[in-house]
């Protein structure tokens, strides 16, 4: 074996694993970029269909190549009868991340990525899948009802919230889903991305790439923050409360979720934007708790520690303007995250080479067997 | 973001991307060795119990210990009924790792992982469960019937045996799959164990871990090379037609699966001690052709390309011999791998930080969003 270079940090931190063309994330100048378009200018131009075409195809589409994508999409929100069987089995108080990942999984049993010919077939179909699949579950193991998952919304954020709350969105909705899913889009080398090109580099198929990447995006450091920060803020009932208890979390060193980046350093582009729109739902809803409250923890934590509000943040209090149950905030972020997971995928496959790192080891030196009754 | 270091090989090859005191690859004086013993010494003098109990709670079992452990395995294996349901919606052709795969996040589901607490307890759960779940689908798809999963062996290769043949095994082919499953159990930073070290590190639950780690290992570049090894040699009918077939692979650049290693340099120290069952198995069932087209094979590799026999070649006739259909083989490495892989992330959770690499990019220059209308 080649001697191990030590690295500086752990986790990898600051060490490249790669090469990328879909994402700067904290470079000088532009906070987060997908294929050189900045984030802000995607979220007030563009939809997410649009981003997703961008991301996996490599362009920005036309107008007749969007309404065909659009089209497509459409046509793919049917879930077969053997996963519906799945998603039933599968109970009440499940964690919503593992039914997306026993989802994906069971898909690729039933609609197998057999070539890499495919690849891009298998993940239009998971895109336009993913909402029906959490909604089928949530709606048979919360309400009783089988949906039929078929809509004819334009959008996958439309479609998804049309299955949960079983009527159209309205255009505010609508639009604020859009944009929620662009910010989530796409991130670079996170840890679930990572997951899903460590698992491409062996030439595996994607639905195993993807079921991976959603087991990492359930872990708490990972996704699931916005769930947390949701959880934290529900209850405070003004902004003076909210202040209290934040001064008391920070006194007892209480970890506060929806805060602070392993990338950015000063600020997350994508804050900005959500806050806007969490703020036009909160006026929209006539609320005048949630976002007050909002405001005041990210006013206390700046002022405190200088800690600034992650994209996660002001999604808790924008998902639940639209009455998205809490336990639903992550699931969310899959439907998004896909498609910079499989662009990552496809990038991978292009130009691979197994990733296969060495460890330090700090074991046991080389010692017999011992006779086991002759063992402690 | 901190300027990333230039890393020199693709894959992060030679990288070290964290410290393990699991296992040793390929350190000079000694191949391999778990937790410091050799992988001969456990191979001849342990059972693939004793070396999960090892990999697992860190040190060999007395006999009251390995007794308690595997008497507490036996008592694991029925499986949940709503884990029968699933795993009789998947489709006889369906990928076998992707069964699986899906049958232990969908285990998930059903038994989620609360607390770190209760990790150990959980990979036992998969341990005593993986044979069952693999070989009732295998059995209710290929052979129509629903079987009982709890079998009265002793060993984990063993109830697999059981199950699959639905008799008990030889003593000569408990003990094989026992040294198979040892052989198998732990490999340091392999791409599957590093897709559950990168899940782990995000504080996710083991069965997401577990679940990435299956879908890496089904991968063509690393499971499978037994599968594939199989493949390639069964249908020659003698060593020379052996000699003669793979003289014309190596004449057209084709892959021969079985051989070399991206760590090991000179020999995969598992090659001798599975070899030596293989020609046991050889004698046992009368064979004269496929041992010997193997080692023939093994012959001309080392002769025209310097190549050696991984740890995968001689599994494949191994494993032909005791009537196990090849699309099972990269199965039993799950069966066995799980070990290392629940380790690998005990030892992470233990000593945390989010793996979260950086990237060098390489796409477009920053560049405003054309309007739609105007797009190519």
């Amino acid at each position: 074996m080649a001697e191990a270079k030590k690295l500086t940090g752990a986790g990898l931190r600051g060490q490249s694993a790669g090469t990328t063309a879909l994402c700067t994330v904290g470079q000088s100048g532009s906070g987060l970029t997908y294929r050189g378009y900045d984030i802000h200018e995607l979220a007030e131009k563009s939809t997410f269909e649009e981003v997703a075409y961008l991301l996996l195809k490599g362009k920005l589409p036309n107008q007749a190549e969007l309404d065909a994508y659009i089209a497509k999409l459409k046509t793919l929100r049917a879930l077969p009868d053997a996963l519906k069987v799945v998603l039933e089995q599968i109970p009440k108080d499940a964690h919503p991340m593992d039914v997306m990942r026993t989802g994906c999984s069971m898909l690729g049993n039933l609609e197998t990525e057999e070539s890499f010919d495919e690849q891009q077939d298998a993940t239009d179909r998971l895109l336009a899948l993913f909402p029906s699949i959490i909604c089928y579950w949530y709606r048979f193991t919360h309400d009783g009802v089988r949906i039929d998952t078929v809509t004819d919304d334009n959008s996958v954020g439309g479609h998804f919230l049309h299955l949960l709350r079983d009527e159209k969105p309205s255009e505010l909705h609508a639009r604020v889903m859009n944009v929620s899913l662009i910010l989530y889009a796409e991130h670079e080398f996170n840890a679930s991305t990572f997951t899903a090109r460590v698992c491409a580099s062996t030439l595996s198929d994607l639905h195993s790439c993807i079921t991976g990447a959603i087991g990492s995006l359930r872990g708490p450091l990972h996704g699931g923050a916005n769930e947390a920060a949701m959880d934290m803020i529900e209850d405070w009932k003004s902004p003076d409360e909210a202040e209290a208890e934040v001064m008391g979390m920070l006194a007892r060193k209480d970890k506060i979720m929806g805060f602070g980046h392993a990338v950015y350093s000063t600020s997350d582009p994508r804050n900005g934007i959500i806050k806007q729109w969490s703020e036009k739902l909160s006026k929209d809803v006539g609320d005048t708790v949630l976002f007050p409250v909002s405001e005041r923890v990210e006013a206390v934590m700046w002022r405190e520690k200088k800690l600034f509000c992650n994209a996660d943040f002001f999604h808790a209090s924008a998902y639940h303007f639209m009455g998205i149950p809490t336990k639903l905030f992550t699931p969310i972020f899959v439907c998004s995250r896909l498609t910079g997971w499989a662009a990552h995928v496809f990038e991978q496959r292009a130009n691979n080479r197994i990733i296969r790192p060495s460890a330090d080891y700090n074991g046991p030196e080389p010692r017999p067997v011992t006779p086991i009754e002759e063992r402690d």
